[in-house]
């Protein structure tokens, strides 16, 4: 299902992140643009399928982006686009594209309202080539666009910059029937409920029930997730899971 | 170049992580395993190249594993091996390697040290699900253990037992040639020093210089970053970069 389908069924939307940077994959730099990106886009209707990080190596970001662009609705791009000669990005995504890419005269104009022309050098234009086709991302942080072209969106990788990025971009995308969730937690570990929630689970195909462990101040307990584009089948699965959990504890109880 | 050559040149060893979790994508579950295991193999001489985060989709578990197991010396999983039905990664990964799986004995002995006979259920059992030819990687916070099969190590998605397990492994794995570091604070924005450090970047080809723009108490500023597996390259590369800051910064001076 896609979103073009004209059908009853709910739209999805899809989306990838290509995270771009050997500073993220030496440890040296911790990402945080995932989370952010993958939490915006569950609240706006666009579902994330999946992640790559890629080094700033043109072959492996052309060929993780020519993965991610043909199966996914939008691919959102972070990091490699800035002033120096280690953000190679915009080459990697015109060779990925297969277009020309030069010093784009709209990317100059805004980079001009912050730099005056003596500081316009060499190292600043670089953030001025853009790729053919391609329109122009605003940065309200520091002016150097990022820039759309097909279905890819690259953004800038400092965190500040990226969100003022996606908060341009978001308004512009297709999206979907929004992802509704609810949490219970069970007070009982994992293994204490998986069998009977596995028999929740296969009693209610429609909805995606996921188990989460974690460790609270009274020993290891479980949140489980219920998640489903549907009000009606999410809150018949939670009643299910609700009803499991109520006896589940009342079994550990009397044990 | 692979971990095997006997020649004069320093071995590489490279590694991809796999993240396996729809909690991820979602943006429910900020990850916390990536940047931990990034940091920890830089610092044993393993190069990570590529990371993925999939869905709990056995046909995307399956796809992405082949592909980064063929492509890399070592692939280390995270997530999905607990006690409920969503957690899919055991099977996937036998999918993925064609090999049969079932309830290991060894792995049923090390949850019988935590887990009386009345609380082995099957939900437990689930997690004594281990492909045939594993090996167990022993978990001393909760004891359903991890396994390696092939180049592939398949860990907790808990940062705290993937965190020992990744200590259990460790000392078993090949490891390269440290990738050193060195880095200088700029004193300049990067697009002040972007022109001549591509020009330090040329005239040393066998080291990796890295530029990172930062927001500090006094301004945009810059981090430079150089690597190299070579003492005395990474050295002679820091001199240079050090010598064109002095140079820059002096010109800024003098505007």
């Amino acid at each position: 299902m896609t979103a073009n389908d004209q059908t009853s069924a709910p739209a999805i939307v899809t989306a990838a992140i290509l995270v771009i940077g050997d500073e993220i994959l030496s440890g040296r730099t911790k990402d945080k643009n995932i989370g952010y990106i993958a939490e915006y886009l569950t609240n706006i209707g666009i579902e994330l399928r999946e992640v790559r990080i890629v080094a700033d190596v043109q072959e492996d970001i052309v060929a993780a982006l020519n993965a991610l662009r043909s199966r996914y609705g939008y691919v959102f791009t972070t990091g490699g686009i800035g002033p120096t000669h280690d953000d190679i990005t915009a080459d990697s995504v015109a060779a990925a594209f297969g277009v020309s890419i030069d010093h784009d005269p709209r990317a100059i104009a805004m980079l001009s309202e912050r730099f005056p022309p003596d500081q316009l050098n060499e190292a600043r234009l670089r953030m001025a080539r853009i790729p053919a086709g391609a329109d122009l991302i605003a940065n309200s942080v520091s002016k150097a666009p990022g820039f759309n072209i097909g279905n890819v969106y690259v953004m800038a990788g400092v965190p500040s910059i990226m969100q003022a990025m996606l908060d341009v971009v978001a308004p512009t995308l297709k999206t979907g029937v929004k992802i509704l969730s609810d949490t219970v937690r069970a007070g009982l570990r994992e293994g204490d409920i998986g069998t009977a929630l596995a028999e929740v689970a296969r009693a209610h195909p429609d909805v995606s029930i996921g188990s989460y462990p974690f460790f609270s101040e009274t020993g290891p307990d479980t949140n489980v997730v219920v998640r489903s584009r549907d009000a009606e089948k999410l809150s018949a699965a939670m009643v299910a899971v609700t009803t499991m959990l109520q006896s589940e504890r009342a079994k550990a109880e009397h044990l």
